[in-house]
């Protein structure tokens, strides 16, 4: 990423890999981190969230091909949230996608190989499209203060972008563009930065436009995520996973064209009704447990309904929490077992 | 890794990211890790090797689609080293196919991500073909005592696989295949381990067996395989980089079925002749330089020609030497200028 000085220098202790790249997850104080983002203003090195660019005539017909969400109506300026699944109806990605121009599109994509994907499609449809991956690499700003330091920075037209929209600007000759978006459910932006040789110095600006604020660096913050319901694809989501039972539902249109990848499963699915569905849990356990992707199995009457993806301990509940991905028989109120640890 | 355990215990000192996992590469004494390869025998945990299965009535067709290579003689229990290239003949991966059955094959592949390219293929095809990654991790034991230590364990009769050829076969009642590859020239097997769950007993049975060879771990050794001439895919290549580029000219057959994918494009470019080559280079620099991955520019009379895609210091040369993937005008015996650290 361009921020990694930035971030070495910060001294960041934690990290994953995320689409082949490293991608920051915490500084050392977690508990600081976390209490930021609620109540103040963090910075997050989310270089890895990676751009598949389509540019050409049929851009935005590829769009829709690789989407089962309508973008019929998306707007030049205007982002949407998507799942990308394959034939099958099961999920592969659930990128951001940008509208740049009629014929510039961005899918900012969670962690997975969408390129290879994307130019098979291409390719085999005969489509005009040029699918790369652009220089480009976004630096979140999260948190109730999120948007009186962007605005210090880049104006006050900030505070009018609607939630995914962007807007390219600049700031001292530093190409990037603004968007209203982030992977938390405490507001804030994403500067995708469009110059890979700038990235200290936009790291700079923001920490010294946020020092008022008294901004740190942190990262993609899994306790505040669960407790808000993101869904990670890859780790929340297995092979086998379709949008449906993960809380995706509404971001598939049962009639967009004929030719969308997935839409003739998917339409079965809808019809059939999905086998699984995902759940918040509380665990009994009162131990903070140990962060992670579990997928533990979940019994209900010694039989397994599901498994328990993720588990962190709430630091406003006090309690583990997770998300189970069960068959759709369970229900809110049903008492589960599991063993962790 | 389902060797991942062991390699913690052996004390692993340097790693990198494989396919999304820990390739582990030295276990703190490269000197020794080196001239064991070159000397007696040395074990590499390269589960990170994944498997691309393709299995189903369609499985070899859609084998030769994706490769440029004929496979119409390859038989079952045979190996091929085949370059994998897109619609427009760019390397997109270098894996070793194995052919399992008639309806079959694994795609042991190199870094990138070709299950979805397998998927979007097979499925925009129409074709009866399963794709998937089975539970399946390669452990390395490569050197010129491998054989000893193999045969061994397994018995005389891996003396006589052929290069690339393998066999299933059991250990203890653990699901193996043993094959004659490795990424070294030094000679060895691969063993497919077929079952993660005995990761850490196949490894003992191998650190033991090989006890009276002096066997130690390490990993795909960076200084052999520049020695060696071995090309690494996503190293040595970039985004634009053709087989013929990188000395993979006789794995590709122009004659294979004109549905194979990128052949058209191979065809064309094998007939203008490509415009790069991968010739070997000897730095003048007499210090040790760092190991990696560089692309630094390389000059001829001021004229860029070309990038050094990787330099390493040779233990047996005594010499920075690395790879040039240069412009087809640069011979051997040419003299080019690099600018290093």
């Amino acid at each position: 990423s361009p921020f990694l000085n930035s971030v070495v220098a910060e001294g960041c202790t934690d990290a994953s890999v995320y689409n082949r790249m490293i991608l920051p997850a915490s500084f050392g104080n977690k508990n600081k981190e976390y209490w930021d983002l609620l109540n103040g203003v963090v910075m997050w090195d989310v270089g890895a969230e990676r751009q598949v660019q389509l540019e050409g005539p049929d851009a935005g017909k590829l769009a829709q091909i690789l989407s089962p969400r309508d973008l019929s109506k998306c707007k030049i300026g205007q982002g949407k949230y998507v799942p990308l699944c394959n034939h099958d109806g099961i999920l592969i990605n659930d990128p951001i996608l940008l509208k740049l121009r009629e014929d510039l599109f961005w899918f900012s994509i969670a962690d997975s190989d969408i390129w290879f994907w994307a130019r098979a499609i291409a390719a085999e449809r005969g489509l005009d499209v040029k699918i790369s991956e652009p220089d480009v690499s976004p630096l979140a700003v999260q948190g109730p203060k999120a948007g009186a330091v962007v605005s210090s920075i880049f104006g006050d037209w900030v505070h009018d972008l609607k939630y995914f929209w962007f807007a390219e600007s600049e700031i001292n000759g530093i190409p990037v563009a603004v968007q209203r978006s982030g992977w938390s459910k405490q507001g804030g932006f994403e500067i995708y930065l469009r110059d890979g040789t700038q990235g200290t110095r936009l790291w700079t600006i923001f920490k010294e436009a946020g020092r008022a604020y008294d901004i740190g660096p942190g990262g993609p913050n899994w306790c505040e995520r669960v407790e808000s319901g993101l869904v990670s694809y890859g780790g929340d989501t297995d092979t086998t996973t379709n949008p449906f039972e993960v809380r995706m539902g509404k971001y598939v249109n049962l009639d967009v064209p004929d030719d969308t990848i997935g839409i003739a499963a998917l339409r079965r699915i809808a019809a059939e009704g999905p086998r699984r569905h995902t759940l918040g849990i509380v665990l009994d356990a009162g131990d903070p447990v140990r962060p992670g992707f579990l997928w533990n199995p979940l019994y209900r009457d010694g039989r397994k309904v599901g498994d328990l993806t993720n588990c962190i301990f709430s630091y406003r509940l006090h309690k583990n929490i997770g998300f189970a991905l069960v068959a759709r028989e369970c229900k809110v109120g049903d008492r589960l077992e599991a063993r962790i640890g």
